[in-house]
Parts: structure tokens; C-alpha cells; sequence
């Protein structure tokens, strides 16, 4: 079954609010097996909305619309859905007594206005709302489904997970959708797309997408097939694949993130971790800390920004500084050996570059880091090119950090 | 000139990704007074783009496309272009030196994949792409434009900023519309709309609208007019009511952000700073050197997250510890005071709180986070009560001591 997700309002369309609805609405069918064909925005007149609204009944087989059905906003969207399909409004007793209802509970006299929401679409049937007075809106006819829902996220999650769901899935036969999500960082989009078509061939109904972002390339695995189980089959079959072929670049799935991926294994182990950072100026730290429960194995760090700072506190030797500079190799690895015997920590990670847009020279351009890791023996640091953008240069910086204690971690060369 | 909005790739449509870019076109277009009619996303299948983009191009003046122009076989967006516009794909050599350059600054050598990149529709111009391989494409015919611009955020940011905006405004006539940002911290939004609407009156064509996010409100003047200059006009004449009655919390206009003020008070005063962190771990400092230069003022932190850090390196006493706790304001205080003259600057910040979601007491609830402040004469800290939600509160905390620090040196009470 085709489905199609229509949100209203111009607050959308002028981009001050972003559609979350749309994407939880899509993630709850998606998740259910059915396939989401097309998603669209229209703004708050009754011409848009019915024009968008026709042509998605003639394509798609379940239409589901929020906004535009609050009692001030004119209950627009209530007009397209009567012209289009030709109804008249018919009043609806029970309705209005929820609503009452609702409204004693509050001690609050319900303002007059909340008698539109009890008007519905003739032969419609409602989906209750525990938390306001719009009330789900939903028609089958000639095998189709126009479904509509309030626009307030909390009111029409609940009728979404309450009411929509389970009808829709009351009816459905045929394929489903699994979806595996596989998490990379540390090579590029187009070398892992290299190795991944080097190695797999993918089935009929199968499709891989590539999503890459400043902390990685995600692989997203999405198959199709008769019943759920054959779909999640297929799907898995290929996530193996690539658990073996790429291997060294996977540190999670779905929506594990790598920061708590290390924080994990440092969890498990019992080891802690100390910080030092210079161009990422806290940046580090900030993500291994946003993961709940990170004092368990962080405990603390040195913000390096300045040189007097890397020589007085982490024991960086003023010979390094003037032989090799502050962005060089032996001074990562020298940050990264001071910062752990500072905090007496089982690892330490130290960062220490050029995030730009100024400082750069033809020897050390902006985008330069490196990244220095020391444990309880020894130490060692790693060079990076990061491309430019102060802001990209210094998220990569992080990113690359994690993962040289991931692998070193996991002793993966 | 009606605008839509095309958003390509399935993990919208799963819901796996909320749609920021279609908010973000839309956010820059309405802004310089575009109307965006309609937004609309599909799935990486060169079928449903190529039906997308022709009933968009029907029906609208400028569309604009993003995702699915990567080097991988899943960025199909070419080949729907190619098919609606029949149109072949030319090579264009220019654009491989570009990507090729980009891989050698990176160190990197290219992967062969990236040659798909240099074909472009016959006849379109390109926008070069600062980030990545995927420059944007443009396509004018009959009077219209379609425009192509790679997925990834960061990359599709640029270009419509630096690129597509400028383009778009240089064909436009009768802009009518002008927008004052006004950015406040430290004060909720139905307070700041108490103030302003007990002293305010809105001249007809003109919108106040508030936008409240973590780092505070923006107040965003509307201002509609004949001319340019009579829209300016208009919205800077309530620009200046409001500089007048929100004075305190005003930190800055349009798109100045807070630790940009606070950087440039710093550096201008010549003074430097440095920051003490617990539960913030680091994104205190992170956000302090997000701005280029911030090494001309700021010097260095530590992240305290364990408490052996505050004593240790801080200079906490064991006492303050043992009788206040470390989220106190005795803690604060002293971590501010123990930084200032650690890192021997002329101001220090310290963070100490309890960001969640464990931790919290009846006395000590989840949110409490107090801010210390030092300059060479003394110290003092303040108490905060940020609400839930670890993210929130960690970028409250943030937020309210680069505030506290702007106060100060502006002697603000």
C-alpha cells in the first residue's frame, strides 16, 4: 500500500518550524512495514490544501494529513477534506461531550468556539484525543484511507500510536519494509562505496544507501519481502556482508553513537580517560560527556588553548614548541602522555591543529591535526588533513579522536 | 516568483531524518521575501523524482532540489534531471580539478567514483561547492530555474548562502519585505512579551514574532512597505523600541551570536579568559572557540569533571566539598577563583551542576547548575534552575555564563 504524508501550515513552508511531524509519522509506518511514497507541505488556505489533498488521493492508496484542525484556525483543513469528497459536516453529540468533559476536569467553562469540533465529514469515523479537542478525522472509501490528525506534535502522536496504528494494521497484507542502519567513520563515502561494490551484490529488493556526515558514513540497508521476516532475512543477510567487509570501519548500528560506543568500552573495562585540546577548545570533552553516566569513566581535561598552557600544565617541553611547534606530532604525543599522568588516567586523548580560517601556512594548512593517544605504557600520535571549515575541521578532529581509542581499545589496526 | 522545495532521499521519507534542509531553504528564501507555495520529499528512485520534479516544474516558477547528488549509485537526482530536461550530461574539467585539489589538501587520493561529479547537464551553470565533491546545479529555461543542491547539510548551507541567495535576489523586483533580528538571553519568552507588549504598538504591516530556543529569544521584526527603504524603515523604528525597553537582555542583532559579543568585548578590552567545567565537559570552551580568533582572548580551562580535578588543579577545598558539595555556590566560587589564577587571566567561568538524568536529590534536583565568575579583585556565582533534559540544561548553563561574563564587562546589573 502507497501512503502519503501531507503536513499544513505556513510556519512549515516559511521554515520557521521544522517538520518533525512528517518524520514521526513516517518512522511509526516504516517501522509497522509499510512504505512511505511521497511527503509534501502545504500552507494554510483551503485551495492549496484541496488541491494537494486530491492529488494524493488519486495517487496514493492512504493519505494522512495533520494541521490545520484546531478550533481558531478556521478548521481549513476540515473544509478541503468536505470539498473534496463532496460531504456535508454533521455534528457529532459524543464528541462535544469529551470535550466538555475535558474541560471540567481543568475547572475551565469550555469557550464556545469548541462546538466546531464536533462538526465532522458525513460517514467519517473519529480517533478519539486524550489531549485536546481535535479529534482524529478518518474516511475509507472506493479501498482508499484519508486519514486526518491535529498538527500539535503531543496530540497527534497519541492518536498516531493509539488509534492510527493499530487500524492500519488491522488492514495490511502483502510486503513489509526492514531497515538495518550500519555506522562507519573514519574513511570516506566514496572509498567505502568502492570496497561495499567491490564485495556485495545485492538481491532484488534490496537497497543500500550511503549517508555520510561529518561524523561518519552510515549504511542503510532497506529490504523488502512478503512477510516481516523474510523482509528482516534479507536485510540482515546483507548487514553480515557488510560486518565483514567493512569491518574495521563499523563501530555501531541504528542509533548507537560513537561516543557511546567508547564510552561503553571504557565503562566495561574500568579504565578512565583524561583530555587535552587545543583547537577542539572543549569540544571533546563536550561529547564524551553528553553521554549519560560519562563520570564513571571521564574524568576531566585540559582546554591547551594557549601554548604557556601546554608547556606550564601538561609538561609539553619548550624545545618541542620551538623545534617542531604547537601543531606537530611530538607535541600531540607530548600533551596526550602529560595529560594522562596529570589525571592519572588509564588513556588519554589530545588534540592539537589548525581549525582555520586564519594560521594556516603552506607547511601546516588549516585543516591540519593531530591527535595524540597515550596509555599507561606509551604514546603515539596520528596525523590528519581535515579539509576546511572551522566548524567541520574541529567536529572531524573529535570524531577521529574517539576512534583512534576505539581501535586502540579494540586492538584494530 | 512561486517557489517549491523538493527533498530528495528515503531516510526522509522512513523518518529516519527529520527535513531541516527543506526549514533551512525555506527560512533563507522567506527572509528575503520569497513565497515558498509548496514542499514536497521522495525516495531515491529516479521514477518518483523525475514525476516530482515535472509536476513542480508545471506548476512553480523556481524549484530547488536537494540530495541525491553524491558520487554513490544511490544520488539518482542527475538522472531524473536529465530525463525531464532531455538533456545529456557534459564533462566539465574545471570541476575535477576542484574535487581533485580537494582530496590533495586532504592527502587523500581520489577514488575514481568521484569523476560522476564533473557531469553536468548540457547547458546548465554550476554552483561551486566549498565542503564536498558535489556542486550545485542550475538549470534556467522558459523563464524558469531549476536548481540541484547536494544533501549533506553543511555542503548545501554554503552553497545556498554564497551561491544560490545571491543569485535568487539579483533577479527579484519589487521586494517589499524587510526582517530585524533582535536576540535576547536571560529572560523567558512570555516575560520579554509582557515587556514589550505593555510598551509596544504595532503600526499596521508590521509582525513581531518571538522565537525562543535554548541560547534565549530572538524578537524577529517583519516590516512590509512599497519600497525597500520604506519596509526598513518601519521595522528599525520598532527596532529601536524595543533596544530601548529589552535594553538588559539584548546582546545582539541578526545573526551575532552571544559568544561573538562576548569574544569581541574580550578582545577589545584586551583581557583573557578562562573556564572551569564540570557538567558541561567541555562545551563552554567548545562554544567560546567556535568564533575564529578566540585565541586572542582566550587562554585555556579545565574540564573539573571528577571531583580530585576541582581539588587538585582548582585548588577546591576538601571543605567546600565535604560541607556544600560540588554543586554549590561556595564550589562555583572557588572553581572560578582557582582557574582565574591557575591560567593567570583576567576573568575566569566555572560550571558546576548536575546536567541528569541521575543525580538529582530533593535539595539537589536535576538542572540545579550554579556559575561562578572571576576577575582579579573577586569572585561570585550565581544559581541557576535550567529544567530537564540533559542537552537543554548543559546549553542553558552555557548560554546563562557567557551572559553573566557579558553583564560584567558591560557592568549591566
Amino acid at each position: 500500500m502507497e501512503i502519503e504524508i501531507i503536513t499544513v501550515g505556513d510556519e512549515i513552508l516559511t521554515g520557521h518550524t521544522v517538520d518533525t511531524n512528517a518524520a514521526f509519522i513516517a518512522q511509526q509506518l516504516t517501522e509497522a512495514g509499510f512504505i512511505v511514497r511521497h511527503q509534501s507541505s502545504v500552507g494554510d488556505t483551503v485551495e492549496q490544501m484541496e488541491e494537494e489533498f486530491r492529488l494524493a488521493w488519486k495517487r496514493s492508496q492512504i493519505v494522512i494529513v495533520t494541521g490545520g484542525l484546531g478550533p481558531t484556525d478556521d478548521d481549513l483543513t476540515k473544509r478541503a477534506i468536505v470539498k473534496l469528497f463532496k460531504r456535508n459536516l454533521v455534528y457529532h453529540e459524543e464528541i462535544l461531550e469529551q470535550i466538555k468533559e475535558r474541560y471540567r476536569l481543568r475547572g475551565i467553562e469550555m469557550p464556545a468556539i469548541n462546538q466546531n469540533q464536533a462538526l465532522l465529514p458525513q460517514g467519517g469515523r473519529f480517533f478519539p484525543n486524550k489531549h485536546g479537542s481535535a479529534v482524529g478525522i478518518c474516511i475509507a472509501e472506493e479501498g482508499k484511507i484519508f486519514i486526518a490528525l491535529p498538527g500539535v506534535p503531543m496530540e497527534m502522536k497519541q492518536i498516531m500510536a493509539d488509534e492510527v496504528m493499530p487500524y492500519l494494521r488491522s488492514l495490511k497484507t502483502g510486503h513489509t519494509l526492514a531497515i538495518r542502519k550500519i555506522r562507519t567513520t573514519g574513511i570516506i563515502e566514496s572509498k567505502i562505496a568502492e570496497i561495499v561494490s567491490a564485495h556485495l551484490k545485492l538481491d532484488f529488493g534490496v537497497r543500500l544507501a550511503y549517508l555520510p556526515s561529518l561524523r561518519g558514513v552510515d549504511l542503510r540497508v532497506m529490504a523488502t519481502g512478503g512477510t516481516d521476516a523474510e523482509a528482516l532475512d534479507k536485510a540482515r543477510a546483507v548487514e553480515r556482508q557488510l560486518d565483514e567487509v567493512c569491518a574495521k570501519y563499523i563501530y555501531g548500528k541504528d542509533n548507537e553513537t560513537l561516543e557511546g560506543v567508547v564510552g561503553r568500552l571504557l565503562a566495561d573495562e574500568q579504565k578512565w580517560l583524561s583530555v587535552a585540546e587545543s583547537c577542539t577548545g572543549g569540544l571533546l570533552g563536550s561529547t564524551l560527556t553528553s553521554v549519560p553516566g560519562a563520570s564513571a569513566y571521564f574524568r576531566g581535561g585540559v582546554l591547551a588553548y594557549a601554548n604557556e598552557v601546554k608547556t606550564a600544565q601538561l609538561g609539553v617541553s619548550e624545545k618541542i614548541l620551538t623545534t617542531h611547534g604547537a601543531v606537530s606530532e611530538q607535541c600531540a604525543k607530548a600533551m596526550a602522555i602529560g595529560t594522562r599522568k596529570l589525571f592519572d588516567t588509564d588513556y588519554a586523548l589530545a588534540v592539537t591543529g589548525i581549525a582555520g580560517p586564519d594560521g594556516g601556512t603552506d607547511d601546516k594548512p588549516v585543516g591540519l591535526v593531530y591527535i595524540g593517544l597515550a596509555d599507561r605504557k606509551t604514546g603515539f600520535a596520528r596525523k590528519f588533513q581535515f579539509g576546511a571549515g572551522r566548524d567541520a575541521i574541529r567536529l572531524r578532529a573529535v570524531y577521529a579522536a574517539m576512534e583512534l581509542l576505539r581501535r586502540e581499545i579494540l586492538q584494530i589496526s
